[in-house]
């Protein structure tokens, strides 16, 4: 991770460093035991403003399983932040105790705005609606380890492509690798967001909009399903949404029309947009995913703890301003002003 | 544990392993530091659905000291079980992470039910009403270690014995060793439900009902005290029982009438059930029975980590029903039927 | 610590035994890799009855940074408390799997009780209003490492002397070193109490009051600043009390007045009392402070872990009376009736 300090979003990661990590995930998959102490006398912090089991327990296993140990917390109320305790604050006392920091936040732009006080690298695992770069990690490297390089693909994606997070940003890790092309699928409501799309078009990738599933997949050579996000779409989804519609559900029959090589990605938790019964499909991949997903993470935690503890820069006390309700600085008044080239805010990117 | 994966219900284990079992937690005890390192590099998923202290403890406790690692949550609202996720898909993430999975959940037969979708051995730390089997092995364990052979005993059971659910897998447990005969006191509302009964003339179990304490105490070899679980019995306790009768209430006074060599057993916590002034008595053994508790579960996670990482068999997708609302099944309809020779829950046990 | 078993309160510990813990501190600091597996196999357990991130953190960073291991629970919901376990049969079981305890609870005099029925060592980490005698452990251990010997000290405090359990702790402790003098800086609700500058008065402490702290900062050697804190205020302070006024804000312009050496302090979280650009000021040292409380928590644990298990005294039941409504004894009423020699409650030192 030569040159990356936190991982804050999928755009910090260099395509060299992609191949540098699933070099890496390789080697621990086929050598475990010679990893096991790797990050002996490493402690990682492991900060969850709100729940999430499967994301907590890769990060917390991958930890485990290089020797390391690991601290935090599991939701807010059990935290000084209800007491009144700053993000910097937390932050600094955390890094202060630990060699890596691993940060899941409600508020978009957290993780950028925690990385401006650590003293030691920082990493994302998810700030709101924004960015989950650990799980774009996951998911590529399912792709590099059970398909070789990742080139010359047709990658459908299925289902909340509005709100689904890990959606957007697999689009801008693929977007760094050669000939890759987007199949669109999803109820109208939960459409691409024209950001996306515009980034597509920016970055010359193909890609088309298909009513169904059906009409996707005999095309495909990875599926990659998702869930409607209940708790991030309470306004603005119609009840025949919610109820996922057959059109975006993939069963056993469908894959009756799929090539034979298909891989089948969803970050899970799944809910009903993959039937049973497809999980003994050998195309089937989502379940592996999770495996790979522990062992992406150990190669990162690996390069992460290798980096000595630094005083950050020191930043200025106040300033930021920001349209988001949900952006980190209507919270933490203290936040210095920061802004993307394109004049959008450094934390939660929206202009 | 030579032929057992999962740990669901004490009839799984076998007398031999009993033995076995027995025999490797009196040379942990013996010989603590010679296994100081026996689990090093092993990972235990701890999935807690329901809060318990006492149990969770001396899982964590007993992995640590066998060098070994623990991951977790301890209750469900942390967890994407409030996300919509299935148990099984809970399950294959989190076996996926670790290399033995232990569980409490307030479903009746969700360890059942969870051990079909595991890649690595399933403890069940308790499941409902239904069993709690490393209870019995605790119990059975302080036995072993403090009188030698489990044989030739008049066993006193008192208290809540309707719901007292460790109370049936001991009495299911005791029936594996020779001579054991039993004396049962408790309220009326709390007395032994039939299907234990039936048991015990099925196995012919010599067995006597009396009406106190008192009564049982000057023929028993060892007392098993219960308390009244209030979360267990709140439709059908009357105010009298829950504020339990002297009659069930073990104080020093009725322990002049005694054996000298009686031994005290509770799995705890207490309430009011056993006087505070009977702990100074040699005779009470349930706070060592705290800590036999911990070395037979290092016995136990020492041997079901030894067993390798196997896909489990694909099972059918649906099909099962059950009548008990409480089951398992009722919230996750996926499972599979199964069925118990005599036409019974396959999860739950419930006819 | 030879001698102490228990770290209840500040005045358990003698001169020589700060100046030991200081002298291991600063080898620990200076050697941090000859300590990473000096408590390996040795497991500490980790009670918080009520949530406390910093204190927590540190704890269990210090553990995991000597090779050792943690289990325990953030709060008490998630216990068997909630199922009517008595503190003592809580202590009993967790002292049964662990080398050291560490302990929080809201309840007054709660280390003291607990203490009683542990078989290992048995470490305060607050109880209620009462004591927080490792705060002051990483307070003084702050002071020795950064400016070397303790004494001929001016030393000013500032904010909520009524409610600062931490302000009370560091003034009993630094009675214990030679020529220390203290400006006392509060707002009147919120001043000092009586049995503290009685205290005072009694070991011939030099003490003035002033009214801000501009008054106070020209002459300190050392400052430290304490938060109102809200939980324990909520009856007493008025609504101006809780905004903060400004005499008592701590900014870069007020520094300008202040010795190039002063060391300022605050037992952290912050809310509003010391203004973010005072970060930047050399003389700033509490988030360094939060390291030094790992370091220090290194040193207490290491001389804890190395003492043997041992049965505790046996101890009557029941006899406990104190008029605060705070009390552990209110609570647990099997404690045995305890003593100060001036007659005070022996739990949480009220008369």
């Amino acid at each position: 991770m030569d040159g990356i300090r936190h991982l804050i979003g999928v755009s910090d990661i260099t395509t060299s460093w992609w191949n540098s990590l699933f070099s890496l995930c390789r080697e621990i998959i086929a050598h475990p035991q010679d990893y096991s102490d790797a990050n002996r006398g490493k402690v990682m912090a492991s900060l969850f403003f709100e729940p999430s089991t499967r994301t907590k327990f890769s990060f917390q296993a991958a930890m485990l399983r290089l020797g390391g140990s690991v601290f935090g917390f599991e939701n807010a109320n059990d935290t000084s932040a209800s007491k009144g305790e700053s993000l910097a604050d937390t932050i600094r006392m955390t890094s202060a105790y630990s060699d890596v920091v691993v940060m899941r936040s409600p508020s978009e732009g957290a993780a950028r705005a925690a990385s401006l006080y650590s003293e030691v690298p920082l990493v994302n695992a998810g700030d709101g609606g924004h960015q989950h770069p650990t799980q774009t990690l996951t998911d590529l490297a399912t792709l590099a380890v059970t398909r070789g390089e990742i080139r010359d693909l047709t990658v459908g994606l299925c289902g909340d492509l509005r709100y689904g997070r890990t959606v957007h940003s697999l689009v801008e890790a693929l977007a760094k690798f050669p000939n890759i092309r987007f199949v669109l699928t999803a109820p109208p409501e939960l459409a691409m967001p024209d950001y996306v799309t515009r980034f597509m078009r920016a970055r010359n990738l193909t890609f088309t909009e298909v009513p169904t599933l059906d009409d996707a997949l005999p095309q495909l050579d990875v599926l990659y399903m998702t869930r409607v996000q209940r708790e991030r779409v309470i306004q603005s989804a119609t009840q025949s949404t919610m109820e996922y519609s057959d059109d975006f559900i993939l069963t056993r029959d469908k894959l009756a029309r799929a090539k034979r090589d298909l891989t089948i990605l969803h970050p899970l938790p799944r809910v009903n947009e993959i039937a049973p019964e497809v999980d003994l499909d050998p195309r089937a991949k989502y379940f592996d995913q999770a495996r790979y997903g522990m062992y992406i993470r150990m190669a990162l935690l690996l390069k992460l703890c290798a980096q000595p503890r630094t005083a950050p820069e020191p930043v200025a006390v106040g300033g930021a301003k920001c349209a988001n309700p949900a952006c980190i600085t209507r919270r933490e008044p203290y936040l210095p002003d920061l802004r993307n080239d394109d004049g959008g805010c450094g934390y939660c990117d929206v202009n």
